[in-house]
């Protein structure tokens, strides 16, 4: 698909898919994302479930229709739950997306996400240090968290090379965010920087991929591009609206709730 | 009191009281919620205390004057915690109210809802389908964790029967609330459907119920009926300016914390 | 400094200082603060972590710029990892700031507290009622949890010994603002009452305080009333717009993001 008109035609055929079938998506989250996170999923037209004990997975994760794990405020009594939730949905053959927060930011971290990339997610979704510091394994000695310090179109190869090795699509949000399966790259060009300035927005639309490839699973790469589009394209309506992050965080909300047809003209793709 | 007006003055004299007395809420809750049920009571007028530390409950939970137990992010090193707390409240004749989130989606979290309730909470606050899975001890095989797939208008004689069984109070949100104790049912047709849309206000009203509670806990059917009906109309006022469910969570906050005696016109009760 | 004018210039020069160096401010908080306190940091111009596993403490805090501990939701299991952070932040020369929230509520808080106080953080930020128990070393047998029954100005002195005796400074949140090193004292008179109406805010001004004590480590008493004013003057300016407590959150961390020399001409000091 090269026309910019397709992508939007597919992003809008999703979105009302969603509505109406209304997925059920599991979110083993950090602490700081969880009310967003949950707001923005209901906001979409999904079904958050905030479940995160090992006592239930087993018997609760057959029944939702993703999984999004986000390693934020990981500790490692977490780590147990997210491998059997990641495995439940593997077995069912359910989707299920990793948020590989701060990947770079220490070697217990690292090791948790390369232990879980392991499990082969539908989608990683990061920014460009945290592919970067997938895909080369290592510590980021200048790690600052969750900021990154590499925009997105300077690690495309990285994320292009992960997803080969892995076999996952790969996300990587800046600037420009790309999604690629390791052959081909999507370019979105939505979005506004101030989203840097609310906590847990990247977190948030990592759930939304989530929800967006459970009405999709067959075509990944798209289910995630309409996701990322629909998103940055919501917070571009609230940037109309916003005197500063906080008022943006709250247009963005009501902006995906209320979004048409009409709304996503300016959505931008390119495709290699 | 079959008087709309009745119920109507109740309310406002109970929040007048609420407002006066501004009662220390203890709420051991889920991590998703935490953040808006502590402002919703802090603009009700009372103050909320987030204790769950076992090693502090039977120091601190004598001196709360409520407490509210919710079961949403549960682990099972959480149980312990509610237990003692529920017992301290007990002991010390504080009402306390028991919100058992999805309590139908799984074994883990039913079993740890009705060992709750067996304690006997003044009030239990659930959607439907919660309501329902506690009356009839079984888990839903069809459980969207915490959104109802039953009309509460649909579960008003198992709510009447749970109520009669448990000797709690009795409390099912939706399209129209209902509360009762087994005898005598008043059905609230305040609140807004976008309510669904914004996380955790199921939550926060099960709190703002502790704290109406807390300032007459010898008409417990009133108290709660106030607590939801005010929630509701704040709801509604709140919907009169909002755009989506970002900023109805805004105007329903202001709204509660502005809430006059002209506002609550709008309160309909029924009782039978 | 007895000039009204030099405060405000510091205070301006300070946060200019903090857009452009970006600090990276670890937080170790409760679970009702995470959200607020990591979208203040980033309005302010910060960098938030939210990072509490001792699994990764030894090696991420040498790369932060401050450490904000809060104890608001604590469980024993946080306790070491607090430690582990208050000691990495110690031997690395890094600035941290300590939170006592509730320290009065409960034997077990208190003593956690204490033993936080005995690490020497370089401030101490609390409201009347903790203070004086931090001081006092006794719990208080009428605390409502977070909520201080002592107006700053009593506590005046209180502060001045605990700060003799800790070493620490010690910013006490009021009316009025109290930060004293024991021999200096500023009073800051900016803030509205309605800040007390929203939870976390006190907890969220701590971490402004290590964001801004981290930029000019050498006049900690200067930094810590910049953070201090700086926040108030954000929340009279939110509070022109504000219509009760929700929407004077948001329009707080927008005032805070676009404060800009002319906004702070109402920024009010007194020095003794």
């Amino acid at each position: 698909m090269d026309n910019p008109e397709e992508w939007r035609q597919q992003a809008w055929a999703h979105l009302t898919k969603l509505r109406q079938e209304c997925p059920l998506v599991q979110c083993i989250t950090n602490f700081v994302s969880m009310d967003l996170m949950a707001n923005v999923l209901l906001s979409a037209g999904a079904s958050p479930a905030m479940v995160h004990s090992i006592d239930e997975i087993p018997e609760f994760t057959p029944k939702v229709h993703a999984l999004c794990i986000n390693v934020g405020t990981l500790t490692p009594d977490w780590l147990p739950a997210m491998k059997v939730a990641a495995e439940t949905a593997n077995k069912e053959g359910k989707p299920w997306v990793l948020d590989p927060v701060a990947a770079g930011a220490s070697s217990f971290r690292l090791m948790a996400c390369l232990e879980l990339l392991g499990m082969k997610p539908s989608v990683i979704r990061g920014n460009g240090s945290e592919i970067l510091a997938l895909f080369k394994g290592s510590v980021d000695p200048n790690s600052k968290g969750v900021d990154s310090r590499h925009e997105s179109t300077d690690v495309v190869e990285a994320a292009k090379s992960l997803a080969q090795l892995s076999g996952c699509v790969v996300a990587v949000s800046g600037a420009v965010d790309v999604v690629t399966d390791g052959q081909q790259a999507v370019s979105i060009r939505n979005g506004v920087a101030m989203l840097q300035k609310i906590t847990a927005t990247g977190c948030s639309v990592t759930a939304l991929i989530a929800a967006f490839v459970a009405i999709d699973p067959l075509h990944v790469v798209e289910a995630t591009a309409s996701a990322l589009s629909l998103f940055g394209v919501a917070s571009e309506i609230g940037m109309d609206m916003a005197k500063g992050p906080a008022s943006l965080r709250m247009h963005l909300i009501d902006s995906l709730y209320g979004l048409d047809q009409v709304c996503i003209e300016p959505m931008m793709h390119d495709h290699s």
